[in-house]
């Protein structure tokens, strides 16, 4: 397995050296379900660029990715990929956006990697192993921080989810606008919690494996385990079970 | 006048250096107005380091700061500083803050500079001639970008002071949690509208003339100019009066 996931890491690595040259060229911009749900050629590019690596390097590869340029068979070896999490950013901002690539065998995790290119900080989490950011292995988070200490990253129309007594409790608000990083900023410490809706698999695949293996906890449409399905979901991933178990109080529902 | 400009981007660049390397050694944090009002020992010397620098080379110089080191005078020649904006961002993430240092005469802005350290963005304005992104001019932002095509930086209670028509109106919602950096990024076309309540003259004094010499707007407590005081503001910026017009309309006030 350290050799997939050592491979895992050289693809996407080369992937954000392909990104970051793109970036110094015109950006092609389409719209997808809505004006602002945007797709650039470099998402496109960097999705066929990982499948590809993978496809000529092992057989009976699976994939569920973003950009759907390769279809989901339901094999038991699959890796899920978003290209480039964060697209809003990556226009707008040329920052604050990742490669986001995992890998599940069995319908359970495996490893997961997320890479902000432009700070160039990988972060890794390995199943039963604990997690990594560029080589060096985070501490487990704090079983004990309260949501009155909690720096909290969501967007206002998932906040209006809840109620508003929770913008009270909670210390900060932040909020990156990058499913993956947003999570992977709880595993390292900095922030706590993170709330999205209309999330799916391909945002949090490799973030809630780095998440959960520092100690992290989350819900996905109320449940613990991260399904392999296309479908939307709701995700709460906060430090630990305490600060879950407040959230879930303030909750009022989609 | 360049003179003084160039003086005060080296020691803002030196003070950043300074500040990198305390980072490395253990932080001690108080907490000043409330228990989520930080202050470090690196905000106190950074601006100690700052002030002396600009003491030991000119006479007669004022400031208003806000680790309040020194006392303003009320003369003509007034430094605003704010040597961390954004620590709960430098305690907790160690990124997404800066020193931010301006220079007015008699009231009026001569230039500001914001210096994002971790990612080592220096953003200056000199007034009537432009802003610059570390010495690579800024283009003039897009005066016909409308609301619905805007990323608006800011925090929840600040947003519970509009409309919550506002959030359907916008295109998306992101928050730095750092006043100068916020307002930078319209400046640099990253984002379009930043507001914010509670703020103080150092948090903006910088990184307002960064942006209007851009032809962005702003509005402070519904004033065109930033006037030195010490009192709290309300702050409404955005890349254009267009869609800073439309803001007002959602303001349903403090």
């Amino acid at each position: 397995m350290n050799e997939k996931l050592e491979f895992a890491k050289k693809v996407v690595y080369e992937s954000g050296e392909l990104i970051k040259q793109q970036m110094k060229e015109s950006l092609t911009v389409d719209t997808k379900q809505n004006k602002h749900d945007f797709v650039t050629n470099v998402d496109k590019s960097t999705e066929i660029y990982i499948v590809k690596q993978i496809k000529d390097k092992y057989e009976n590869q699976d994939f569920i990715t973003e950009e759907k340029s390769v279809s989901y068979l339901g094999n038991s070896q699959v890796w899920v990929l978003d290209p480039i999490d964060g697209t809003t950013n990556f226009i707008y901002q040329k920052q604050n956006f990742a490669v986001s690539l995992a890998y599940y065998e069995d319908g359970k995790p495996v490893f997961g990697i997320v890479y902000d290119v432009t700070r160039d900080e990988m972060f890794v989490g390995i199943d039963g192993e604990g997690s990594y950011l560029n080589d060096q292995k985070l501490p487990n988070l704090d079983q004990d921080t309260d949501l009155e200490d909690a720096i909290v990253s969501s967007d206002l129309p998932t906040l209006r989810l809840y109620d508003e007594a929770l913008e009270k409790k909670m210390m900060v608000h932040r909020y990156v606008g990058a499913a993956a990083l947003d999570t992977c900023n709880i595993a390292s410490g900095r922030s706590h919690v993170y709330i999205a809706r209309r999330l799916k698999v391909w945002d949090i695949g490799a973030a809630n494996i780095i998440l959960n293996e520092v100690g992290g906890k989350s819900l996905i449409d109320g449940d613990e385990t991260l399904q392999l399905v296309t479908t939307s979901v709701v995700y709460m991933a906060a430090s630990n079970e305490r600060i879950l178990n407040e959230l879930v109080k303030y909750y009022k529902g989609k």
